[in-house]
């Protein structure tokens, strides 16, 4: 099958999560992605968590399928190698490293006209912000957890890191795609706090305030605006529970037998509870006449009979339950990957599947494991430019260890 | 600007997060996206958060820019009339309605071969599943929260809603790169609890049990393998403060005088504090440190001491405080949006910036208000045949009320 960017080379100066994600997302769509990391590897190299070995499960994560080059990023002659992996590849870079003239969009269109340039910042004005800071500005921290709690409840999934690199990716992939109509190259700019601003105003948390005045409440595990709510099976499983349509809140007032106690109280209430409206006031209601059931069934018994129905349904599961569990191992959206220093593991390829497969990559590489075959075949170097360039300390094959 | 996707047209029948939020995108990518509805609208039409008219803010939000088209979704002729659409279109759909033959892949593309088809699903067995119980599912809620808490914690951001949304987008763009250098169409399946799976593939959430079996804590607000925590100002405000490098960490222990308490500890603990896994094994007793200092000074004391290091911190603030803020008014990022039924409210655009522009588009149409021009435009539908039409029910201007 070709794959939507065979044929096309990125280059991705980068750490962290957003600018590796969209590299691997890239990688994932066929395109070939060069890293270029300093000598010794950015501040992402040893990132938690750790294998056993030290390798960075987080990097080597981050990093399938693509290429690495370990160039000296400070010195001019480091800078004008990787300008040229650049501009003598398709012109592409995608970049989380902020302030420096060599790789910025103006320095590199004056060497190719067509530059495609994805800066990735944490604030548009240029000021630092990471996942964790930018969230907390944005809202969703005091909307989180059990209504009777006060203070900010983090995310774990750094989420707007992740927005921000499949952002970043959609960037590149629809510039290549006007380039190839218009021969324009693109200058693109993109601010981890708009992305998190951007997805907030799209869903409506930003406008409710600005047209209600509404202060949304904090709901626990409920859903705002719907009936959705967690039970607690007598063998102590934890459920989520969702009835978004009238057919489904049926079904769970059926399977749980509360039909005619929903039905008494609804004239006293002048509650219609075929209308999500009702049924989310008075979820509390509903949930303490649902939580009997659950809490007198087993885990087992509650999957069987939620399953014969259309309630939507999830048991919580812990990550490493999961992760054992058939929706990974036994998922064609995972492969098994012997990654060097972190051992054999199921990894995922893209999400999405192309004409029924899930393209995917094989392992990271080392850091600076390409180095030398990278600037071999995209720039013509010779061995001896090569063994010029590691002998002054310019690149290192490897993380930088004295050349054997 | 040329945008990327000018010229292109996609049909969206759609309805909830993923889906919409893939349109929206596209649509401010500049391609022209009618979005398809059953008479009536679709089950996401009324959904909360509402405006004192009634008019959904949420529905509003995730279609801004573009056309809606009223039809009846259950009659041959209104099938036919989308698949019409489709086909004399652009060839490219987007759908997370399941299981209609009629909008399937193999039925569209028998009628034109190049179709590029998104069949978003919840399972990709084809069961059902929404962003609350595909996250129940992965494991996040379970490390969500206070260190003390025991069940598990859900986000309030549909993650995974947004994530499918961009990754549908991504796939669009990207086959529409592929069809026009091979001509070929693409089928792409797109489940959300993949896109759940792949990230916390990706991330290392997935692949820590597998290699290492070790259980990720629960943190609170902390970070994992990293400096990071909230604390809260003499005057009651709540700041997350992260120290990601040595340069930042040591600013942290500056600025809150006590660097000779930090560097007393070092010895008797065996802790080398410039390692950002020791920072993370005592981040309790460097917070312990820091929270003094945090809780003796105002939240503009905070900010101003901080705003002189390196150190990363935000102030969490909530939704209306973010709404009223310069990060949404004065970004232009925002644009002031007047949505008929909502008022006027700062509307974000496409968080990446092309050549310095954040494309944006106007408001989301009334439900069906494009259904005869579409009709007209799009397949030469004359006025008699759009009478004919709408008599028989097949389709309707607005909301499908009867005709004045």
């Amino acid at each position: 099958m070709t794959l939507p960017l065979d044929g096309i080379t990125v280059v991705e100066v980068s750490s962290f999560v957003a600018a590796p994600l969209c590299g691997v997302t890239l990688a994932q769509l066929g395109a070939e992605v060069i890293r270029v990391d300093p000598i010794g590897g950015a501040a992402d190299y040893r990132r938690w968590p750790l294998a056993d070995s030290g390798t960075s499960i987080y990097w080597t994560g981050l990093n399938k399928g693509k290429r690495s080059a370990a160039i000296d990023l400070r010195s001019p002659a480091g800078q004008e190698l990787v300008q040229r992996l650049i501009v003598e590849g398709d012109g592409i870079v995608v970049t989380n490293a902020a302030g420096w003239d060599w790789l910025s969009h103006d320095r590199l269109t004056e060497l190719r006209s067509d530059v495609i340039h994805v800066q990735m910042l944490g604030r548009a004005d240029g000021s630092t912000g990471v996942d964790y800071t930018v969230n907390a500005a944005v809202g969703f921290p005091f909307v989180t957890g059990p209504a009777t709690f006060a203070a900010p409840i983090n995310h774990v999934l750094p989420a707007w890191d992740v927005c921000c690199g499949l952002y970043a990716a959609l960037g590149v992939t629809a510039s290549v795609l006007r380039r190839d109509s218009t021969g324009d190259g693109a200058r693109i700019s993109l601010a981890l706090e708009d992305v998190a601003l951007a997805i907030g105003g799209h869903l409506g948390f930003l406008t409710e305030p600005q047209v209600t005045g509404a202060l949304r409440p904090r709901l626990g595990n409920a859903i705002y605006g719907q009936y959705g709510h967690d039970f607690t099976s007598s063998d102590g499983a934890s459920f989520m529970v969702v009835a978004l349509t009238r057919r489904h809140f049926r079904d769970l007032v059926e399977v749980t037998g509360i039909a005619s106690a929903v039905s008494a109280l609804s004239e006293p209430l002048g509650a219609d509870f075929s209308d999500e409206g009702d049924r989310y006031r008075y979820r509390d209601v509903l949930s303490g006449l649902f939580a009997t059931w659950f809490n007198e069934h087993t885990a087992a018994e509650i999957t069987e009979a939620l399953s014969a129905t259309t309630v939507l349904f999830e048991r919580y599961r812990t990550f490493a339950e999961t992760a054992a569990d058939d929706r990974v191992v036994a998922n064609p959206l995972f492969t098994r990957l012997d990654q060097p220093g972190v051992g054999e593991y199921f990894a995922p390829g893209m999400p999405a599947s192309f004409d029924g497969v899930h393209p995917a990559t094989g392992p990271a590489p080392a850091l600076g494991e390409d180095t030398a075959v990278v600037l071999a075949e995209r720039l013509g170097l010779s061995s001896d430019d090569i063994a010029r360039l590691t002998d002054a300390g310019t690149i290192a094959e490897g993380r930088g260890e004295p050349r054997s």
